[in-house]
Formats: C-alpha cells, sequence, structure tokens
C-alpha cells in the first residue's frame, strides 16, 4: 500500500458493522475529512487490488481533489483492473474539479463500490448511470448506508437548500432549567460533557451565539483540548462510553479514542446582535474570526462610529458586519443563514442563548440537538429555549434516530429533527 | 427445604452481586415483600444447615411474624445449630412482636449473616450486641450493604422521622417542559415508561397528587397493569433494559422479568386540595381509598355541606378528610407528610403538579427522584416544578447514587436526594 500521508494514528475507531473491511477503511478516512471539506462532503476511497488496499484518499479541502482522484493519483497505473470503496457515488458533473466518474472510468477501475447515492441533485443516480454506461460495475453497501448518511446530513441540507446545517446544544437540569433566575448556569454539565462539545465544535464551521450569552458568560467560542484533564481524555482514548438507543457513526467517533480531530481549526464565531455595554475587549473579538449579524434598524447608530472609533464600520467593510432586514426573527434566521450558506459552511453549532434558539427553532432551521442533562434538581430558573409551545403535547418535535449516552453522570441525547431517507437506486 | 408458600415464580431476578447465594436469596425474598409491610422494613431470612436452605422467611403484614420469625417456625427443630441469613439485624426490642434476637437465640442458631445495622436508633446495633452476649456468631456481609440499604432507605426516613419516604416522578421534554401551555400532556413517555410507573405505585403505600391534575387529567391513581400490551410485558420479561451509572436493587428488579409485583394492591391515593369543579364523578373517588388534604381557612365551607349533600362531612367523620393548618406550603407539606406517617406509610410517589411538587421540594421532603425524559422539543410550555431558584448553579441538588435507563426511546434518571450512610458496626 502506498503511503497517503494519514498516519494510522490519526484514524479513529469505526464502529463494528456488518460491511467488509474495504468500505470500513473508506469511512474512516471520510470521518478524518470532517470539518476540513466544506462546502464539498467529506469522503473517503480505497482502491483495492488482490484483496489489499494499493491506494487511499479523503477530500481535500475545496477546489482541490476530491476523494476518488486522490485515490487515483496515488495508485497511478495500478488502478488498471483495480476496485474501489467510496463513502458516497462519484460525482459526474464539472465543479471546481472535472468529474470523479470520469476520472474513475479513465483509470480503468473495473469496479466501484458505495453505500448511497449523492443527495445533490446534479448527481443523485447520474454518477452510477455514467460508470454503468462506461461498463464499470456498481456495487450498492446497503449495510452501511447508515453509517454513511451520517457523514453527510449538513452537506444534503447544503446543496438542497444552500443554508448550514444547525445543531443545537442544550444543556439543562433534570428539572428543566439551564441556569439560575438570576443566569448563572456555571457548570451544569460536566468536563466530559464539556470535552465532547469541544470535540463537536472541531468538526464545525461555525459557532453561533446571541448577544445576551456573549454578554453574560464572555466566551472564547474555540476548540480547546487544552483546558482538559488526562483523566477526561484517558475516558475517552479508553472508549468507555456505550451508546443506547440509535446506533450512529459520528457519534461513536466524537467518544471514541481515536484522535482525528486533533487538528484543531477554530470554527468562525458567528454573533446574532452586540452586547452594547460590551467592548471590544470581549474574548469573540480577540481575531477577526467572526462575523456580526445585526439588525437593520441599527444600521446608522452602529455605523456612526462615534463609540467605537470606526471598528464597526471597518468589520462591515471587511465583510464581518451583516444587517439583517427589519422582519420577524424567523426571517432574520433565513437571511442569516443565507448568508452563511455563500460562504460555504456545512455545519454549525448553535450555543445560545434562550431567544436565539427560539428563532432558530420557530425557523425549522435545527437540525439536531445534542443535549446534555445533568442529575441535579435546580426548583427554579431559566427555560432553555424560548419558542412557540404548541396547543397539544402530540404536536411536540419527535428527534428521529435517538441516542444516549451517561458520560460519567451527565446523559447526553443525540437526535435529528428529520429522517435521513436514503436515496435508493 | 421446607415449602414456605412462596411459589419460585414469585421471585424476581436479583442482579449479580459478589455475595453467596444464601445472602442473594434472603435479598430475593426481602424484595418479594416490599409494599406489603409497612410500617416495618420488608426484610428476607433463610436458615441454612449443612449448604441447604432449610426455611424461608419474609416480614408479614404488621402486627405478625417478622422474616425471622417466620423461618424460625417453618426450621422446627432443624434451626438448631444452622446459619441464619438475613438481610437486616435483627430487632431486640418488643413492638407489637418479641424481638427476634430472642426467637434466634432460643432457636439455638449458631450464627446470623447481615449486611448492615438497623437504622432504628432503638436497635442499631443492639441487636448485633445481644446476639454475641448470648454466643450467636454475627458476620457482615458489606458487599451487599448497597443492595441491602436501597430496601429500607424508606424505611430509614420513617424510622427517624415519622414521615413517610417521597419519590417525586417527572416526566419532561427534552428541553424541559411538562405539558403545552394550555396544560396537555398526553403523553410526554412512552408506554414501557408508564409500565415501570405502575410497577413503582404497587410498592408504594400512597399516590400524592394536587388538585390541579385531578382536574386537568382525571387520573384513575391505581396500579394497572392490565393496561399494557403483551409486547411491553414482554421487554420486561426478556430484561431487556441497561442500566448506567450507579447500580440499584430496586431499580433492576423493576426493570427484570419477575413478576414479584403482580399481586396489585392499589395505594391510597392522597390528594391535596379539592378540585371545586370537579364532583363525586372524579375517578379518584370511585371507592373510599383516599384521604383529602384541605387547608384549614376552608373547613366551614367544606363541611356546610350545602353542595355535596354531606359527603365530605362524612369525609371528614370518617378521617379521610384533615384540615392543614393555614400556614406555608412547606409547614403544610409538613404537617400532612406527619399525618401519613402516623397511619404507617412508608413510602409514597408524588405525580404532579408542579406547585404541590415546589412546595414538597422547597420543604426539603423528596427524598428520590425519577424522571422521565422524553425525546421530544415542544419549544415552549409548562415547567415540571414551581419551586424557590437558588442563585447559583452550584447550589442544586446533585442526585446521589443517580442510573439511567433507555426505555425503548425514552431515557429514565433515578436517583436520592441524599447518601445513604450506612451504619457501620
Amino acid at each position: 500500500m502506498k503511503n497517503t500521508g494519514f498516519p494510522d494514528d490519526r484514524y479513529c475507531d469505526v464502529p463494528e458493522m456488518n460491511t467488509d473491511a474495504f468500505m470500513k477503511r473508506a469511512l474512516e478516512l471520510a470521518l478524518c475529512g470532517m470539518g476540513k471539506t466544506s462546502p464539498n462532503p467529506s469522503v473517503g476511497a480505497v482502491i483495492v487490488r488482490d484483496g489489499n488496499i494499493i491506494a487511499e484518499g479523503i477530500t481535500k479541502p475545496c477546489g482541490f481533489d476530491h476523494a476518488e482522484v486522490t485515490a487515483i493519483k496515488a495508485a497511478g497505473e495500478a488502478a488498471r483492473g483495480s476496485e474501489m470503496y467510496v463513502t458516497l457515488e462519484p460525482c459526474c458533473h464539472y465543479g471546481k474539479t472535472p468529474p470523479c466518474t470520469r476520472a474513475i472510468i479513465e483509470a480503468g477501475i473495473r469496479r466501484v463500490h458505495i453505500p448511497l447515492l449523492d443527495p445533490n441533485p446534479r448527481v443523485s443516480g447520474q454518477g452510477v448511470i455514467a460508470l454503468k454506461e462506461a461498463g464499470v460495475e456498481v456495487i450498492f453497501h446497503s449495510e452501511c448506508a447508515g453509517y454513511a448518511a451520517d457523514l453527510i446530513r449538513p452537506f444534503k441540507k447544503y446543496i438542497l437548500r444552500k443554508r448550514p446545517f444547525v445543531i443545537m446544544k442544550l444543556a439543562i437540569t433534570l428539572d428543566g432549567h439551564t441556569a439560575t433566575e438570576q443566569g448563572d448556569s456555571k457548570w451544569i454539565s460536566n468536563e466530559y460533557s464539556r470535552f465532547v462539545v469541544h470535540r463537536m465544535r472541531s468538526l464545525c464551521d461555525g459557532i453561533i451565539v446571541g448577544k445576551n450569552t456573549i454578554g453574560a458568560d464572555d466566551p472564547s467560542l474555540t476548540v480547546r483540548f487544552g483546558d482538559f484533564t488526562d483523566e477526561v481524555k484517558e475516558a475517552f482514548r479508553k472508549s468507555a462510553f456505550t451508546i443506547s438507543g440509535s446506533d450512529n457513526f459520528i457519534l461513536q467517533s466524537l467518544l471514541g479514542k481515536g484522535n482525528v480531530f486533533s487538528e484543531v481549526r477554530n470554527p468562525l464565531r458567528v454573533l446574532f446582535g452586540l452586547p452594547e455595554y460590551m467592548g471590544r475587549t470581549a474574548k469573540v473579538f480577540r481575531d477577526a474570526n467572526y462575523i456580526i449579524f445585526e439588525t437593520e434598524r441599527n444600521r446608522q447608530k452602529l455605523l456612526d462610529g462615534h463609540n467605537d472609533s470606526g471598528v464597526l464600520k471597518k468589520d462591515y467593510d471587511e465583510g464581518r458586519l451583516f444587517f439583517l432586514p427589519d422582519a420577524s426573527s424567523s426571517e432574520q434566521v433565513s437571511a442569516a443563514l443565507d448568508v452563511l450558506g455563500q460562504r460555504g459552511m456545512l455545519l454549525t453549532i448553535l450555543e445560545g442563548g434562550a431567544r436565539l434558539a427560539g428563532s432558530f427553532y420557530d425557523a425549522g432551521e435545527i437540525d439536531q440537538f445534542v443535549c446534555f442533562i445533568a442529575p441535579k434538581i435546580l426548583g427554579g430558573g431559566r427555560p432553555v429555549m424560548i419558542a412557540k409551545s404548541p396547543l397539544k403535547m402530540a404536536e411536540s418535535l419527535q428527534l428521529k434516530d435517538a441516542s444516549a449516552v451517561m458520560l460519567r453522570g451527565n446523559l447526553m441525547v443525540w437526535g435529528y429533527a428529520r429522517e435521513f431517507n436514503f436515496e435508493s437506486f
């Protein structure tokens, strides 16, 4: 096997699954790329000859080679007559790079194994047809379609709606509060929960928060594994946690020992509103890796520069300050996600506060919920989300593919707002 | 072994534990008696001779033989020179029955195995001393003290404070609501959760609810295993559930296949307040197995009989209607629990509503929390408990010995307000 530059210790554990070792390896590779390929999905590919892997590939950052092409280049002439295992249907259109189907056909690969079709309407089965018409055999591995789909849920939303996938992070006490009535919330959840949050952040393109959260907590909104004790890291290295409920590929990896997420890349800090009483000393402003959404009616006040020596004017001129139409909060959320989508962001995590979360929820833009529940009773306090209440309990949103994990005392519940409907061929 | 009248299929499964088979059997027997021995704790005893169990005993209802005496009577002369395994230190005082220590000594039992001391201050080590002074060897089995303690937590509160142990049952959505803003709550939790609630009720002496809950739901407040499908019962028969966190004897049994709880005994319905708009057609009034707590200031209005043809007057005369002092809600809770304690009630379950739960919580009278969490998002709605909020999150009540179970989609979190401090010898 040719060395493709991926040291073994970068690979995280992939759960036991009823598929062959080659597809499992391709999924491992795809997982390694998560968070680094936006707006493309992270895909993994391996090339197999005489029962051995001869080359591997992971999607490179936007504009560079897809996984299939990376692997084909690594294999060279040895690709002729070989088989490829790839975690998503190969693309068949010219984007920033030529179609992968053409590369596969030209390389002389005789058989391609895939777990599911590309949700991109420009591909969605056309890639398979292109391969078959060129005489390449295509084998479906539906047994691992669920795992492969977990990896591309964000991409599916992005490609169909041009908006990033939004994970809402909640932390509540057993009696349903996220903070005391005074607003204190340090700490509901334990350090094992917070470690998982940092791992999740490292997969995201953006961290979204509202102005009250910035004002109350002055958060850094960065990925900081260095904050955690060896005891915490050791628990994850030992994969000491068991998942109940739905089996989930990303979740298992977040809880696993792999250090695939060790390359820290700080997501963009996405700030909804500016806390008026907070100057530029807030931690979120320590570098230029942020974007501020404000409402149109504040434009004049914010840009006149009297209060901040023109700092906001500079933000605006350099594309870090956007004004949303003076409309309903749902419409503002939609407009902001359009901006983030235009920036090619696939995956974001919404970390508070309650009103912003409610606006996202009411707009139908929360795609996944990750809730940390502490076995604590507060008695009274603040709600985690302020959204519209339906008339009937039966109208509540039942999470799909829900999983639960006990994290040394804290419970984590993980679930999606919608089913992933597999594109069948 | 003599047949002591306990058919084998009445015994539920006892978890794997590092203790010998005889103590395990004694614990099984104790579990069988739960809910039927108030105000005595349920105790199990076995008598062993030449490595075989020759007799067994379970605490009989109040005023009748304790487990030790039941077993000794069953063994007859064979008890002489034998060993006894019993789940609690034998009593050494005259209550409604003579002391068990005397029965043990007179029967000529040479060795007694116990897991922990009796929290009753009149016993608490004195039973062990009495046995030792009479030449009976006493062996401590600290390896199963935790399991034995789980069985007597309610008794410990009762014997020290003359008030029943209170389990608070909560059911919340993932975003912390127990009902819509309109008050609809059918159903937050699934039928597996509700089955566990009925099993819990069958261990209790009383089910406590507030008047708003009666008014809103018209609940039956009975134990009704017949309401559940074979599919639900089958899941429990197969012990299909895994506990995370603290190991717990009663919880494991509630989730287990045993039909130890199949003898349905309906707990007393304990009603805090009367829903004014609800007549005697409410389901809670279909028989006389209830008690009503009202406040003193309503005495005249309720007893004048103009509205209900003297039904409340009859309740009052027959001890089903109590008036609590016109004091704070905490003081009213204390006064009501004193009344329930005087009735010899050991274990109660508080099933709503939010204000009553808050009054119990603020009074410091919730001893255990059992929370069913549905992976649903409601958006907005009613809180599960209305109590005082502390200033700081750090002042919240951290549950002790917390466990979590996934019940086919619902999460159950089980934990205690206080540690069980073992009486060491």
